[in-house]
């Protein structure tokens, strides 16, 4: 019944990105980023707050997400120094790293708030109080400061606090059966495993995933053990006499393995899914596989935007009803595109599968880029396709989940561009730079040249010092046009298998392969579900989509449209580094006076510019859209 | 500097309607809506609270609105009663009056609420309490029947009740300077003026709706004196910090006559500015009148939806910004459009124009009637001008103010077709039926036969006995096209003045006006600023706005398009009695699996059906929408 653990990302180590489109992006996580989210966790007291000295009565009371906060930093400030060493951050991850002994207390618990603001509460409040996410967080963060650095002394941490959550949800333990109301702790327990080899955190993982949604049910155990309304009853009354609804927002409605559409808070969706497909990966497992097949096949098919950004309703974070995807209105947390990087990439572990990667990419260069301004230092908690002149991003939030995750990302993106295989190597992302890896005992250089996301051109060079024979998977976008592939100047049918371009040979060394995905811009249309969609089209180059932005145009987003049939003419700002796309369209324009009127609007010809949709919002408020209006062609 | 009070409404008994489109409505209001409305007072508690028996601790604690309810019941059945008199009725409405007089205070106070749940604090919360909102109702209803019944029990009641108003918020009274949070009481106090002659009623109103918005800001004042948060700090706590908001919202963000622009709760808005208005043709005050013009084009010009509806937002019930006017997610509360019909009968009176008719017959065609269901027993609060397929008519509310607020205007309806002139008579609205009144010392009777909303032709009979020299004015709808009049089968030229035709002669007994109102049905389109209705059209014959129906259509509503220059048919279904609009259109399908796709739609002819806006959800759930998508046309 178990397939065998076959495919994995490259470790960072082995990977370097050169590119035009990524390093700036990246150096700037480096050094306006992380630094601005370090002074953030300063001056907001989550440092402060693990030298455990708030006492009741006193400002600053420390909140419950603090630990996952510093963590997320942690780990992106890990992946940096990866990937360049840089002195004082090194030592700032120290401090922290310091702080988080100092507030760990003997048995290895390691929570500020349940430590000093409710002693004597620990894992009572699992629905909302966040515990064992932030413990999540603090093991990646564990797990990537010990990858990225060789150190141990985080991981040493979150190991002796990931034994002490094995007693207390193991067997006879206090929280038998439990599970955390915000997934993440069940994915990051699974990295642990394969950081250790200890499997009892892998055990764990296991239990905790099948724990959720069993009867009789937990949160109401625990509930009427406390006697008291959990953390989130002070501000959601009603949550509590809404107890269906609840369920669902964190995805305890019915066991994992039943469930079949995607449902509540879309963050701790895709946490959850995400330590499934690791599970049925590590483990063999085809009830979570099928389980994670059906729910992706909801997610994609139902309830992802364009942009890759999930979650329609601002008022749970989370999903609508499938084909809800408004655009004005919706929400699409940046966190939820970010998580949904993290399941997809899973699941292509999982299956070898590219479709997968499809939505990697386009949650990537779409609602997850958007999240961060170009500068660095701004953003979006909310993505929304449609804005109507109000909308910008902001400096920090009071929940300050989505920044560093952001910065986490974008700092291991060295994760998500190779696999390697059994046979070989797979090339997920194309982005210049380098990957190495082993191959028979032999190391291969693999190096990509190219101007992607910008052209669908790629160059791979192939060199391990003499002839190797492996396996070369290339990824085919779904949105590549005519492919063409050559190899050493020879053209090569390029037929995909699985989503990717399967090439075994005799690689002899400094072999030159040539990679031409057709990257003509397109139309997009959505299913006829898509109400916010109705009649419009959105524009697509490659990974990219396309907004119009009101400082680009003549008139209010909402006035134009596209002429059905006119080219799509893309034009390269040379100032920005980005392409940008123009088009010829229609501005409609109210003649009369008064609101309404049986008059025709007057329409003149008008040239529609837009930019990336990850870029919009950087040059002040306006209307913007991503879904724009058809209008008929010109006769 | 003060004009003349010129125009008056006919009264109920001068005006008698039978017609095939209103006297159906109106023995459904009398059959149905208002037997259901007591039934639901008395199973509610409304009638017995008024016993004054609750005590702290027992179920079913009164609500400071009840008052209001009852009185706009009983408003509306003494309507009815003017218009065919039911003894069982009648009956009802004395006990009522009886539990009212039995609640009423020694002093003439009379307010269950503040006498039973909070003794000793009337009048210290009149930014939330709804007090003076519910005196005013009590104070329309006493009006009301004494007009329809020539009883004066209640009017007697609410007298003493006004006369206690008075002295509290004269000078030197312990309200001095104050106002209400619900406007209501000014337009009621004029009503009570014009009923009783007393002057003091009208000076009231005035300095109500004067010291509304001025400085040091009376809620302010008052909160500081009581030394807690208002009713409705209970429920939303954040409002008390948000203080200019909530001034905007209960309309007290500066004096009334520097106001510009419709803001706040709409039917408060709608009662202020009608309490303007009146106060304007009663005191020829041309500050207010400039006020009253000002906010009209605002409201008309910028917030008004084609239905007639107001308040874009549901969260406050009231406006947003200009030309914000969401058709799914909006409001357009049943009660703030016939608050408008209240506004737009007051600014025709005060200006002769017909333009304020043309809104007044929009509202009440469209937004007004749409509120109750065609059984007369469920109800709309919001009126949205789309619908996702979740949305239908409750039986009641816990805040009731719609049901018996549609019952009143329906059952009053003759106020709202003729206006005594000083020369003669205008006739605002065409339904079928008879009025009477004096000119000269004679009675004038005007008989209109009509098969209105759904035909354009009217014939007028007039009858004075002998030849009669007065003043004839017909409205010419807005949407009119060619207008034809005939006199005694002579055409004369039909021009408007105002917005009326006017007819000047010696009227010979038995003279026929033949007047035909173009009633084509057309498209409409609105500003381009109303981002909802941007590429698309509405349809639109005489007064009446249409609206797709899935229950009428191949497909949901949202997957279809109006073909540009098709034909509007309309075709008459004799089941309903409505005129239904069909068009041909295309209806756009997905053709790939996928959420997204560069593949165009497949677009299939169809024909798209419409009905009455007024009469959606009538027969179950599902897609609807006013604002249709425009299809190229044929080529």
């Amino acid at each position: 019944m178990s397939i065998a653990k076959t495919r994995s990302p490259l470790p960072i180590s082995q990977v370097t990105i050169d590119d035009d489109f990524w390093s700036p992006r990246r150096r700037i996580v480096r050094e306006q980023t992380i630094p601005h989210q370090e002074e953030q966790l300063r001056a907001g007291g989550q440092f402060e707050a693990l030298k455990l000295a708030w006492r009741p009565g006193d400002e600053g009371e420390p909140h419950i997400f603090w630990e996952s906060d510093v963590a997320k930093w942690i780990e992106a400030a890990s992946y940096a120094l990866a990937s360049g060493y840089d002195a004082a951050l090194d030592e700032a991850v120290d401090e922290a790293i310091a702080l988080l002994a100092g507030a760990q207390q003997d048995d290895g618990y390691l929570n500020v708030y349940f430590t000093v603001v409710k002693p004597g509460e620990r894992f009572t409040d699992l629905r909302d109080a966040h515990e064992l996410y932030c413990a999540g967080h603090l093991i990646e963060a564990g797990v990537a400061h010990h990858e990225a650095t060789g150190k141990t002394g985080l991981l040493d941490i979150v190991r002796r606090y990931a034994d002490l959550i094995d007693r207390e949800f193991g067997p006879g333990g206090s929280c038998e059966g439990g599970y955390d109301g915000h997934e993440e702790i069940e994915l990051a327990l699974v990295k642990l495993y394969r950081a250790t080899g200890e499997r009892r955190y892998l055990d764990l993982a296991l239990r905790l995933v099948d724990n959720r949604g069993t009867e009789p049910h937990y949160f109401d155990a625990e509930r009427e053990r406390r006697g008291t309304e959990g953390y989130f009853g002070r501000f959601f009354g009603d949550r509590s006499h809404r107890a269906e609804w609840y369920r669902r927002y964190n995805q305890s409605h019915a066991p994992v393995r039943e469930q079949t559409e995607a449902a509540g808070h879309s963050v701790r969706a895709m946490y959850l899914y995400a330590a499934m497909a690791d599970l049925a990966i590590e483990t063999g497992d085809e009830g979570l596989r099928a389980a994670c097949e059906r729910l992706w096949e909801d997610t994609t098919g139902t309830k992802l935007y364009l942009t890759g950004g999930l979650g329609a309703l601002p008022e749970i974070e989370g999903f609508g009803p499938a084909f809800h995807l408004p655009d004005r209105e919706g929400y699409a947390e940046t966190c939820a595109a970010i998580g949904l990087v993290f399941w997809a990439q899973r699941m292509a572990l999982l299956t070898g599968e590219a479709k997968y990667v499809d939505v990697l990419e386009r949650a990537l260069y779409n609602g997850v880029l958007s999240g961060v301004s170009a500068d660095g230092t701004r953003y979006f908690y909310g993505n929304p396709l449609a804005a109507d002149g109000t909308v910008e991003r902001s400096e920090w939030f009071g929940c300050a989940c989505c920044p560093p995750n952001l910065a986490r990302l974008l700092a291991s993106l060295e994760h998500y561009l190779y696999t390697a295989e059994p046979d070989g190597i797979a090339v997920n992302l194309y982005a210049a730079g380098t990957a190495r890896f082993d191959h028979g005992g032999r190391e291969v250089r693999l190096t990509q040249a190219t101007a992607y996301p910008w052209d669908g051109r790629v160059r791979l060079t192939v060199d391990a010092g003499r002839s190797t024979d492996f396996t070369l998977r290339l990824r085919v976008p779904d949105w590549a046009g005519a492919v063409a592939l050559t190899i050493d100047g020879v053209a090569v049918a390029a037929v995909a298998d699985h989503g990717y371009l399967r090439l075994r040979r005799q690689w002899r060394p400094g072999t030159v392969i040539e990679l031409d995905l057709g990257m003509a811009p397109q139309r997009v249309r959505a299913d006829h579900r898509v109400a916010a969609a109705l009649g419009k089209v959105a524009l697509q180059k490659g990974p990219i989509v396309y907004c119009a932005e009101e400082v680009d145009n003549i008139a209010p987003v909402p006035a134009l449209a596209v002429r059905a049939g006119a080219r799509l003419r893309v034009e390269r700002n040379e100032a920005t580094g980005l392409d940008e796309i123009a088009v010829e369209g229609i501005r409609e324009r109210h003649v009369e006076s008064g609101l309404y009127t049986a008059a025709e609007p007057a329409r003149e010809p008008v040239t529609i510019r837009t930019v990336p949709y990850f870029w919009w919002a950087n040059r002040g408020k306006g209307t913007m859209a991503v879904w724009l209006r058809e209008a008929p062609a010109r006769r």
